[in-house]
């Protein structure tokens, strides 16, 4: 099989099982479940999930069991973006190419959407905990919920906002890359491969090759920002340039900064390699994210 | 120990509890976790932790195995109340007898502090189960995260919006009370009784119990908005009627709704009576609620 047929099949499952999370219209008004259908199938590329379900595969563990951390995962990845679009933060209209939460259902249900896919990930995981509680089980909630946190995510966000419009030091940019975006993609790796049953000490190396191919991630998209099209991204580009923010490529120029990149990723598929051939579809992950356009 | 002594003991017990889980500034800016313990240390009467507590003893359990669950509540409550009061929803400028978090804050980082407890919330419970996992700590997290979540307090709140300015029929408005106000509270004496070691049976009267509290609680804020001073509630009265909200005021008129009230907080005290004398705390607090000012 090819490399995007792989990814197509990958997609799909995660698609197929998000689609079962998502609950049916039984109450009223569906106004709620149909939003947070709106964001959550609008045509993501399912990354942090598919590291969920191919971490723990790779330390012997069952798809099936990753599943409902790999899409709670996902649901508080498209919350985040929600909330990230609205007029009080980054005020953007479109997302993946299309019209923001809000500018469809209105800013109130907005907020409220991406509440609810929060409150939803936090309930999948507990319902998979409780029906099989457990170190593997819980462990993986955990990672993925300090991943996301006041520690995590959250602070990645708030630290961005905080300083937006002002030149930053690399200490702070490197402090939000590691939370903003990395921190998730450290959950994601830790979360998959403490459901999937390996000792701490395993965990912590897909937690650290998470926290490299994030860092990485982001320097690729601060680069995209530049470099691509809003045809091929989905969202307006020269975002950062217009917002006045420091990235990589402000501080390094692109050259540079895709060097930096490339560095990091190597540095993670180096550590995903020293765990064995198991680990196979995600150093091909990481070395593809280097490579995409969009 | 009379009423009042009782409840400000258990008061402080728990407000000690919530400062050990709100963080310590060790991440920069320190705005999110100064502005979590604005609203979190606002004054609440922290009913709905003090019941996780009762339960949970109510059913012989201890009550340091129900604090994680108790305090992961009261941040779930006070986040909704943030998210509540922003501009783009009910657009107050008062709770408690002080500004809002997006008064003082900015809508930006008031929207984030409401992610950030309710993340935190998330945190603090994984956190629990891991350390001891169990069907009862992951029971306790799975009624709270349900209680809160999208057939939840959450659906209450969009049903709440989405008819806002509408004269509502008596089964819409029960629709919004029981999700909207009554699930967080079935789903604190549910997680109190299942971390306390209860059968499935018990869980569900604590749960049933809480539903009618929950919503003579409800209807007993609407009379205080008619009846009260802003003194007294710390926030605006008549804001119902400002808002042109079918209340069961609106409905009923003050007397009738304060018997249904009575007949509710009288139906939750049987059933709770029904489970022996352990209940007897829970079965004062009811009846007290009944004749609160406030």
């Amino acid at each position: 099989m090819d490399w995007k047929n792989e990814m197509q099949t990958r997609i799909q499952e995660v698609e197929a099982a998000l689609r079962t999370y998502i609950p049916k219209q039984e109450t009223f008004p569906p106004v709620i479940f149909e939003a947070m259908g709106y964001s959550l199938f609008a045509g993501g590329k399912r990354l942090r999930p598919i590291m969920v379900l191919a971490a723990c595969e790779a330390v012997g563990g069952k798809k099936e069991d990753a599943m409902p951390f790999a899409c709670a995962l996902e649901m508080i990845h498209t919350y985040s973006l929600i909330h990230d679009d609205l007029p009080a933060m980054d005020n953007d209209d479109y997302r993946r190419g299309r019209l923001t939460s809000h500018k469809v259902y209105g800013e109130d249900m907005a907020i409220l959407t991406g509440d609810g896919l929060l409150h939803h990930a936090m309930q999948i995981m507990a319902q998979a905990c409780y029906d099989n509680p457990s170190k593997q089980t819980t462990g993986a909630m955990l990672a993925i919920a300090k991943g996301a946190g006041i520690y995590g995510m959250l602070t990645g966000q708030v630290v961005d906002i905080y300083f937006e419009g002002k030149t930053l030091e690399k200490e702070i940019l490197d402090f939000i890359h590691v939370h903003k975006t990395s921190a998730m993609i450290r959950g994601a790796l830790e979360a998959g491969a403490c459901v999937g049953g390996a000792h701490a000490d395993v965990v912590e190396k897909f937690g650290l090759a998470g926290e490299k191919i994030g860092v990485a991630f982001q320097i690729l998209d601060d680069i995209l920002d530049v470099t691509s099209t809003m045809e091929e991204l989905g969202k307006p580009i020269h975002s950062d340039e217009k917002n006045e923010k420091t990235t990589y490529v402000t501080l390094y120029g692109i050259e540079r900064s895709r060097e930096i990149a490339a560095k990091l990723s190597q540095e993670a598929v180096d550590i995903l390699e020293s765990m064995g051939e198991n680990c196979k579809f995600l150093c091909e992950l990481t070395k593809d994210l280097l490579q995409r356009t969009y």
